[in-house]
């Protein structure tokens, strides 16, 4: 298997790294690892970056080959490839990825408030199973959460 | 503090002590104590109203004194007063607490139903938010449970 | 048909020939016009018991054929039945129907908290529902209400 | 005001136009409203991108300023201003923005998945309403929907 970043500017390759190791990888890895595994390869491109004396402006698309062992991502870091684009000379490709990257940050706004009102949509619901507890408690001969 | 049930016929007794009992300490025990220390005085009231011959069907109404000792029950035997109307003396009044039985078992089914509904209402609740989660992982940089 | 109230304190049979031609007749007549012959017939049976000079302390059983046509309810007063158990005649009856007033009364405060967490669940649902609308018109094609 | 697409694929235009154009008037225009505005705006466009010769992969940068009088967005089209990049001048852009749609498209799988669920939420809230007026109905004498 392959993870690429697709094109994403320097200073957002590591919430791509593990956003796309996410959507990849559904279901047959637990999120902890896949977490542990963008950590791991974000901190060796890293390095490389610095080598390479990538601008945070620049743009950049990297890809790398992995395996699924035991549950575990497994980088092969000899097939690591790394692109870069200066923003001297994709002026255009640069601009479009800021674009993108402050769409994002209107999304990142509203699903965080989607969260919110589900967070309490799920405490109404406890809520509610618990006032039918009273009720069965003290209007009916039901079984009760007590006694299970 | 003092429990009393209320006229009720001898086959319902144990249920209203323990529904009178959950009102009376709601807050104040935890329900699995209610649930225990009803079963203890059922059990005691039991043997009693074998000794005394009473029908299943004849209306009894109980009373007894307790106190709440580091979120225990204690039963006061000693106060325990059980009064009972032969079926064949108040004909009515056993009648009518027939009728109120019957009409607690339609409540019953009822409540059943909206807990069904309810737990789904969680279930659901759960499934959005983990649909949530998925967003959160493929879209944005959002802090994920994994992290947590 | 025959709607019978069981037995009821006379200031509650009003309410108990609501409840009851509801449950027998659910899903044949409309709520409106279940409203609308229960006060029909409870405007009848009161002027018989003041003319019986029942008080609000006896206990009394009221019972009607009634036949559904076209959707209405209607009530043959020619089958009108009622029973008065004078409240000095039958001590027990009465005391017994009193107390099944007042726990209907704690279940009633209990299932209009339940109303009250279950309107703001819907509340909630409708909100997160215009968040996914914002959501579909700010970062999605698809489909939006204001085109259905 | 101006509207501006940021780089999109001309193949896509039309809905980058909306979003934008819901993004910016949240609050002020009614949906309805955003939706003929952006249905008149891109047939406008169309045009002009048929006359230049602008080809599906090839990427655009539309603006235009435009005012909103009595509820109502008006186009300034004066003012329209369009920029083309031709696929083969700026390859890497216009493969970027193929990958942004592509992703774009499996959040609309995700949201359609969420919007899903939260109907049935809705109706699961609706029903628990529906057995709630049951329960006032049959064993209480609170008042009912079909009284208000």
């Amino acid at each position: 298997m392959k993870l690429s970043t697709g094109f994403v500017r320097a200073s957002g390759y590591a919430y791509k790294v593990r956003r796309v190791l996410f959507a990849i990888t559904r279901g047959r890895v637990e999120p902890e690892e896949v977490v542990r595994a963008a950590a791991e390869l974000n901190q060796y491109v890293f390095e490389k970056l610095q080598e390479m004396g990538v601008n945070k402006g620049d743009v950049v698309r990297i890809s790398v080959p992995f395996s699924i062992e035991g549950g575990k991502i497994k980088w092969h870091y000899g097939g690591l490839k790394i692109e870069v684009y200066k923003r001297e000379d994709e002026a255009k490709l640069a601009e479009a990825m800021e674009e993108i990257e402050e769409r994002e940050r209107a999304l990142e706004e509203q699903i965080k408030e989607l969260e919110e009102l589900t967070l309490q949509l799920r405490e109404m619901s406890e809520k509610i199973l618990e006032k039918l507890e009273e009720l069965k408690q003290e209007h009916t001969s039901l079984r009760l959460k007590a006694e299970e």
